[in-house]
């Protein structure tokens, strides 16, 4: 990219997210009469529902707690973190120290821990809490939970957990994706000590040698525990291109980190398949979900455009262009900056909204539910913002 | 309606049902390898997995045995009817005789038991087995099944299975909804008895003076165990029209059975207000899930068009136009039909499309899956068929 474009760019990032992110959620998020955050929030703003998640309230408590971090120490930021993290504190775990699932505003559980999202998304937010305050509590309550949670992992718990254990084995994409962005955090804390090192490099291996298929340039989600395709059932055809490129960045991140060339270009490549398989050639934008044969996605939002994919993409993309560069790579960031920035951002309440039909049209209007919060859109406004800084310095 | 058209669109419900769906279901889901249906059919007909689930093969074996009972005895119905019973018998049912919910092709069970819809639809499986073949075990598991069934709905389980018990209790209309239709087919069994007929009762009280909210002109999905809305929460604004209709006709079957003029009458009244609350007046038909206060609905498929609710609909028209007629009724039949006769139907490859988005565009293009199978719209061309012909011949 030309310097003045890189700039440009550069500038959109920080006034979105400092002008325009940030403030949304810390205007409209705050819930200062039970503690924690409100974040089932309709597109002005307003609570639709006063109900607590596990994984959107554990991940706005990272976001501000690594914008801390990674920025400064704000004092309204720590403040913003500390209400979602006493309410982590005060309500999430159940006698067993595992994660309840949701809660009524007031912290009364409503659902039962699923495990393990819940507890990953509580440990990196205890992980930068920690960081950014200096709370000891914050930082044994990571580690705890970070042990249970390998130990959970290792369970193979593709496709529903009702599934009858061993009728057909196979392993989820999600676990060694989540578990190698979960451990980097930990590192964050306890330094790259060899258990964590090792534990890394099986996350890695596991994606990049069974999920991740070369000769049919995909990443499928479920395979068989030896990574063997399960293309005969719709469960082992299941790609979800926006997850994929996830990983592509947590693995470039794994690369920067340990000075690895190699991993770096499988993640630039597995970047690029994915893009070149997701994109929707008809209305532009990456598919939700998609069969790796063609054969019927059953889920029925599976046409539809997500933000969180989006911003997934981007920062893969961002990350590419940094550690890679290349024409190929560029063309595909300009395709998919343009289709985002285009769709997704409200001028009339500010944030995105999340969720529209395969062609353009609003599915569905909210700024915070159950599944989307303060998370995808700013970690991506924030690292993206920090890589196009470092481009604009000149790389490294 | 007149003559005219009431033999026009009896005619239509005829050919459809006997040369094209019918037909269809007979051509490409009988496993003739391993027994029972494949019903994960594409378009054409090709089955894109081998998996079978319980709800669409139960309800199948209830289809074809109702078509012998209602219809005729012709052997190639009673033997396809007798292909998905035998694996019911060999493969469905657990240690404890509750039946699982999905299965390899030769039968090994993939997902555990989830209760009590599986069990629902086997018991009707049963019945109508049992009265055209006279297959005796058939009436027992039916029976036992039954038993159990009704022990097993006294628990409210409004919502997700995963919520944690009295946290914010509800209930769900699907189970008064089921087990009055249920219930119905149990008595063709044993006939109208006290118990049957009481239980049914308590069902009918439950729909109508819990679930429905005459004030609201709505029929709401959960609401709290004494009847009073859950509004403040999402699950509590949840509305599903399809189901409100099907819950109508249920009543309006009630109603003939009992010579209770008022059941039709509110079933009736029931079946204008969900059609008037239900109906997309932008781009036609009947919208999937809804939200009683216009707050979001979360649920990303919400605003499509499902064949099934369009099913159900006409088939509480039809009831309402032989039961209590009138224009009001005529015109909502008009648009209902036109709507649903204009976009679903598959002239290509026979049954129907099931998945459209909001504006008509097709979500999904399968005939069968985990949840479509040979089942509403069978149900509806046969009884619908049948309730013309009664017209057809005036009335009663």
């Amino acid at each position: 990219m030309d310097k003045k474009k890189i700039t440009e760019h550069r500038k959109l990032y920080e006034r979105m997210l400092f002008d325009d992110v940030i403030p949304f959620w810390m205007k409209y998020s705050p819930d200062r009469q039970h503690g924690g955050y409100l974040h089932m929030l309709d597109r002005d703003g307003t609570p639709y529902s006063t109900d607590k998640f596990a994984w959107p309230h554990a991940r706005e408590v990272w976001f501000f707690s690594t914008l801390c971090d990674e920025v400064e120490k704000r004092q309204e930021w720590i403040d913003m973190a500390k209400l979602g993290w006493d309410f982590i504190m005060k309500h999430f775990f159940d006698s067993e120290g595992r994660v309840y699932y949701s809660f009524t505003r007031e912290g009364t559980p409503l659902s039962i821990p699923r495990r393990i999202f819940s507890e990953t998304f509580v440990i990196i937010a205890g992980v930068r809490y920690a960081r950014v305050t200096g709370d000891h509590k914050a930082a044994e309550t990571a580690r705890t939970l970070y042990r249970k949670v390998v130990d959970w992992a290792k369970t193979p718990i593709a496709g529903s957990q009702k599934a009858i254990h061993g009728s057909r084995p196979m392993i989820a994409q999600g676990i060694p994706m989540i578990m190698l962005n979960v451990t980097r955090e930990m590192m964050l804390l306890d330094g790259e000590t060899p258990e964590l090192m090792a534990y890394s490099d099986g996350c890695i291996d596991t994606i990049l040698n069974r999920h991740l298929h070369p000769e049919r340039r995909l990443l499928f989600e479920n395979v068989a525990p030896d990574g063997s395709l399960m293309t005969d059932y719709p469960e082992g055809r299941f790609l979800i291109p926006g997850h994929a490129l996830e990983a592509a960045w947590f693995i470039m991140v794994e690369g920067m980190a340990r000075g690895n060339r190699t991993l770096i270009e499988r993640a630039c490549e597995l970047t690029l398949w994915e893009l070149q398989f997701g994109w929707d050639k008809e209305y532009g934008g990456i598919t939700y979900f998609m069969d790796s044969e063609g054969e019927p996605a059953l889920a029925l939002e599976s046409d539809m455009k997500l933000w969180w994919c989006h911003n997934e993409a981007l920062l893969a993309l961002l990350h590419a262009l940094l550690l890679n560069g290349g024409e190929e790579f560029e063309q595909w960031y300009d395709r998919v900056h343009d289709y985002t920035f285009g769709l997704f951002p409200d001028p009339e309440y500010g944030e995105w909204i999340g969720y529209y039909h395969r062609d353009g049209r609003v599915a569905l209007r909210v700024k915070g539910s159950n599944w989307k919060g303060c998370f995808h859109l700013p970690r991506h406004l924030l690292f993206g913002w920090k890589l196009l800084s470092k481009m604009e310095s000149g790389g490294f």
